[in-house]
Order: structure tokens, then C-alpha cells, then sequence
């Protein structure tokens, strides 16, 4: 028994009274705590600007079935990428921060935390970077193209033919997001605010893009995206944790700086694109507890992955890339999990990431600071 | 021949050049400009706070297939309610509004407009209201239960059980969201930015909500958000133009005003319904060519829906109730259309409103102005 698990396994009789409620988070009074359980930062936010925008987007010719039987067929766009944004005030010739969120989840990842404090998007601003959250193609905001579910609904196409979404469940989250060996049981050391995890099955929808073919649309999507903002620091996380790198394959020059946190793979490029992605300052970033195993036979641990990215990085280290590792552990920073943007230290690790960028990203030379 | 129609045709030789491009948008191109196309206000946005939570929301036990297969079954969250708010720096005593979007499309209606411009989100904030910005049940941010889909696509269900998505096609939006008699002509006096439909198109989602069971689960989430806000002016439009009705007869104290754009209907309510909602302020608010054809059979003209709400407005008024409607057409304001608060004088008709909201619903007494 690991000391890890001598703490867990001590603050099982505390945890006993939470069992499924714990476990999935209330429904009941979880709901009307969400708004309550927000708080009021000290200080106003200044912005310069904020909205939304969509990147991409193509038209598809549709029948009336598969447009829901209202009227008769046509077109509609699919593949377009929603993107909302903040810019400061006092943030001019800062670069600009886009963060894409991972698997099952929406753009809300880095809003307000499931127990209220601010989230990454806010943080960012408020030390003068422009932030733009996009909604994956095929998610939230951004849509998808439901043609074959009508289709086979109708009978004229089969349902095998329709892409499966893809959930987590709420006992899953537990051991993959390592918040716990197992649901209900917290590390004793967790960072993630495990009282209002039922929040964050909320943020939760049907994933889709497990289907897309490859190239996955998100890729180009975000090096266009960083292309119009004429350059920006790209931050994926967990499935979209390899997407910045994606993107800089695409448009090297538009990538000032790569954030991958808790990324989901670091692909084995060839030569040739680790070549092109020396020439970009690359930041990865793993919590705590990765040897917990995902309690998803299918998916490896995060220690692979972690290792998988140490070896990228010596890769690129080797012929000259300025690509590094910040392992919050290896700093004395304990407990840190896989939604590491929520955990209750979350501004913490903002900090460490901003500094990276101030100090590593291909930011302006005026940039204020 | 109306003069519309005359001037609607004699701009067709000039619009013969846009044909396919007109009616759909580029898809080319038109991506690069959504970006550049957004403007910079003169002053900047002061909030107090910012962000985003969760309204309701119920557990689901789901198998391993319906969950998509990656993990055995367990529990997720349905039914919740994304919503975004922003509260202005400057709004202490100014009722909260609740703007809840139409069919086939999420918050996303509020924010910036397809050509750029300022949405009624940011307007009604810089107007010292707080805004809370939903998307529905169902769609966008908030997911959907995707159970039936995995269940059919594995042959577990009869694919004739999933819901429909409902989708508007580009071409029928023209004449049912009035922009134009037909796809590609505009009406003269339109004042929707047609130039950038293709932004609009990119805005739909697909719509399950037509199969969902009653009642809609929207209308308790939206009662209990007004609730835990200790009061709102409810905000609908087209599809949920009704919700704020709804909401209201779930919890009328908290229902400060409603605000009905373009709605879809005015349900034939019972004399005891009507009792409750003739204590609360109601404003209907429709725009210009009402008679024109939807192009969608199964859909009335808007100018018998305004009709059918003109009907929901004389029952109330006839027992002392506070309903009037907003007609601009009636003002000499020419050219409104269904998709108003993203036509050429959104803001001209948000003024409208918040002059009805300052006069008409039930503020606090020392709200700022």
C-alpha cells in the first residue's frame, strides 16, 4: 500500500456518508447551488472588446429528411468552429491565448470552475492576454452534421452507419480524471474540488469527433484561427492536447507558443515535422497521480502518456527545440488532476504557464506586461 | 403586385450576380472575414463579474453502449442548462435579464451580430443590466441525452426511436425568417445584414427539442434561474417566445417582465392561466412583412402568429392585465425581421425595449439609469 493509498484508504469512514451522492454530485441542490456557489472577483474586468465569431465552415446539400422534414431540401454549414472571446484593455501587443477544450466537454472547461472561482479564460484577460474559446467542430456551439441520424431514423440509411457519441460516466471520471482511485474516494491530497463534482458532470455532452475522419477539421480550424489573430499561443487539452501541434504543423509561423495540458498523445511524427516543430516553443503540462489507472481498460495511464510526451520533447530538445516539461509535482505542488484548470489551485498553475509564456513564447517585443 | 414586391423585383438584376453565393453565403472567404469583420466599440466593457453555471440537470443510468462503448455503464447528467452571464460594473439595482434563443440555434443569437456588430448581450449590459444568456436544453453547451442514438446504431433500438433533429435549410430561411420572398432576394428595405447570411448559417444547430415530452424541460429551468436571481425580465424569442410565459405561470413573482420576440405563439392559455399572467408585464415584439409566405407549409404566416398574440394580449388587458405589443412597422421603423436582434438597427429596437423594461417592469425602486 502506497502512502497515497493509506490516506485514501484512513479517509474512507468519512467518506462513507457521500457514497452515491458523492460520487455523482447532487442533483437536487447542486442545481440551485451552481449560481449561488459563484463568486464576485475583488476587482471589475476592463475590456477592450468580447464576442464571438466562427472559424471555417463548409456547405452540405441535404435532403428534407435529413433536415428534419420541416421543408423541402438544401443547404446548411457544417464543420464551422464557434469561438468566443475577451480582449483587455490594457493588453495591447500581448499575445493572444486560444484554449481548446477535450473530450465530452465544451469551451465552458476553462469558464467559471464547477465550484464557482474563476476560470483560465477570465484569469488570461485579467493578465492582459486576449482569449478566444472555441466550441471543437462537431461540439457545442459549433454543431454537427445530423444527416445520417435523420437518415437512418427514416429507415433509408443503417443505423450502424451513425457515429457513436461518446460520455464518460460520472463513476469513470473518478480514476481517469484522477480525482480518486476509485469514484466517491478522493486522494487525500486532491486538488480537484471534489464537493462540486456534480457540476462538472454537467459540462459534460456527447462527443461525436471520435468518428471524423482524419485530418480532424479542428486542426485546420485552429491554425486559421491563429493565422487571422496573426499569431498565438495554441492550448489544447486531454483529446485537443495535440491539437496545438497539429496546428503549428499546418501554420508554424501564426504558432508563437504551444501549451499541451495533459495531453491525450504526443504523436511519433516523422523527422520531418519534429523538424518544423523545433522551430516552436512547446510547453506540456501533467498533474499528479498518473500512475492511477483510467479504470478504462482501452485507454493507457497518464504516466504512458507523460512518458510518451518526455519522449517527443527529447526529440525535439535534440536538434535544437525549445520544448519542456512542467510537472507541478516536481515543484513540491501536490495533488494536481487531469482537469487541472479547475483544480482549487487552478490560478496557481495559470501562473507557472503565464510565466512560460512572458518568458519562452514568441510574444511582441512592446508587449506590456 | 405590392410595392415590396415590386422594389424586391426590381433589385433582381442587380442581385442576379450573388444567385448561389447570395442565398448561401461563401463559404470561402466569408470564414476569414468573420473575424476581421468584428468591431471595436469606443469605450470599454466594465463588469463586475463574468462567467458561466448550470441550471438543473437530473441523473441517467446509462449501459456501457449507450455511454459509447469506451467504459462500463453508470450515471451522467441530463436535462441541465448552460448558461453564460455578464453583470455590468455599474448595475447594482437593475432587474437581470434572461435571453433564451429560437429554433435550430443556441446563446450564440445574442452575441456579436454576422456582419460584426454589438449583440443585445453586451448592449443590455453597457445599459447597466446584468444579462444571463442561456442555451436551451437540449443543444449547444447544455448537451443532450444521446442514449437512444448508441442504443439504435447498435441495434439495441429501433432506430425509429431516436428524435429528429430538426435543421432550417440556408434556402428557407430567406422567406421564414423574412429577409426576402424568395432565397437570394432581399426585400428593399430588409434590415438584416444580408451580406453576411453565410455567419447566420453557421449559428444552427441541429434541434431536438421538437420531440422533447411536456412540459418542456426549459420552462422549470428557466423559472428556477429567474428564481435563484431573486427575479428577471424573461427574454424570448421566435421558438421560446413562449418559454417566458411558461416560466412565469411556474413562478410569477419572479417573472419581473417578459419580453416575447417574435414568438412563435401565444398559447390559448386558461382563463386561470391568464389571471396569473395578467400580473406580470408583458411585451410582445414583432417586425415588418409578417404576411409574407414561410415557404414551410406546416408553418402559419408571423402575421397570424402576431394576430394570435394580439388575441393573448386583449384577454389580458381586458382582466387589468400590463400586455402591449411592439410593432416598429407602427412607428414608421421599416424592415425589421424575425432574426431582429441581429438586424442593421438592433439597437434602435433594444432601445425600445429597454425603455419598456425601465418604465413597464418591476425594477427595484432605486435602480440606476
Amino acid at each position: 500500500m502506497t502512502r497515497q493509498q493509506f490516506l485514501a484508504w484512513r479517509m474512507r469512514p468519512f467518506l462513507a456518508g457521500v457514497s452515491l451522492a458523492g460520487v455523482l454530485g447532487t442533483a437536487n441542490g447542486a442545481e440551485a447551488q451552481a449560481l449561488k456557489d459563484v463568486q464576485t472577483p475583488d476587482t471589475p474586468l476592463v475590456l477592450k472588446a468580447q464576442g464571438s465569431f466562427f472559424v471555417g465552415g463548409e456547405k452540405a446539400d441535404q435532403t428534407e429528411v435529413e433536415l428534419g422534414n420541416l421543408g423541402p431540401g438544401g443547404h446548411i454549414t457544417v464543420n464551422q468552429m464557434y469561438v468566443r472571446f475577451m480582449v483587455p484593455q490594457d493588453g495591447a501587443g500581448n499575445v493572444p491565448v486560444i484554449m481548446v477544450h477535450g473530450a465530452t466537454l465544451t469551451g465552458k472547461s476553462w469558464e467559471t470552475t464547477p465550484d464557482g472561482r474563476m476560470g483560465w479564460d477570465e484569469y488570461f484577460v485579467r493578465k492582459r492576454h486576449p482569449v478566444y474559446v472555441p466550441d471543437q467542430v462537431g461540439r457545442g456551439r459549433s454543431g454537427f452534421n445530423q444527416a445520417v441520424y435523420n437518415d437512418a431514423r427514416a429507415g433509408l440509411a443503417p443505423a450502424a452507419n451513425q457515429a457513436v457519441w461518446l460520455r464518460f460516466s460520472d463513476e469513470s471520471v473518478w480514476p481517469n480524471f484522477r480525482f480518486g482511485a476509485r469514484a466517491g474516494d478522493p486522494f487525500a491530497d486532491t486538488q480537484f474540488p471534489v464537493a462540486a463534482i456534480g457540476e462538472l458532470s454537467k459540462q459534460a455532452v456527447p462527443d461525436i469527433s471520435f468518428g471524423f475522419p482524419q485530418p480532424n477539421p479542428n486542426w485546420k480550424a485552429l491554425a486559421d484561427l491563429a493565422g487571422q489573430l496573426k499569431g498565438a499561443v495554441l492550448m489544447g487539452h486531454s483529446q485537443s492536447g495535440s491539437f496545438p501541434l497539429e496546428a503549428a504543423l499546418l501554420n508554424p509561423t501564426a504558432a508563437k507558443g504551444l501549451v499541451l495540458v495533459e495531453p491525450g498523445r504526443c504523436p511519433e511524427y516523422t523527422a520531418e515535422q519534429i523538424k518544423t516543430l523545433a522551430t516552436v516553443p512547446i510547453l506540456v503540462v501533467f498533474g499528479d497521480h498518473r500512475d492511477n489507472p483510467t479504470g478504462l481498460p482501452a485507454l493507457p495511464t497518464w504516466q504512458q502518456r507523460f512518458e510518451m510526451c518526455q519522449g517527443m520533447i527529447g526529440r525535439l530538445k535534440a536538434i535544437g527545440g525549445r520544448a519542456e516539461m512542467l510537472a507541478p509535482p516536481d515543484r513540491g505542488i501536490r495533488g494536481n488532476s487531469h482537469m487541472i484548470m479547475q483544480d482549487k489551485n487552478n490560478l496557481q498553475i495559470a501562473d507557472l504557464i503565464l510565466q512560460w509564456i512572458e518568458e519562452k513564447a514568441r510574444t511582441s517585443p512592446g508587449a506590456k506586461k
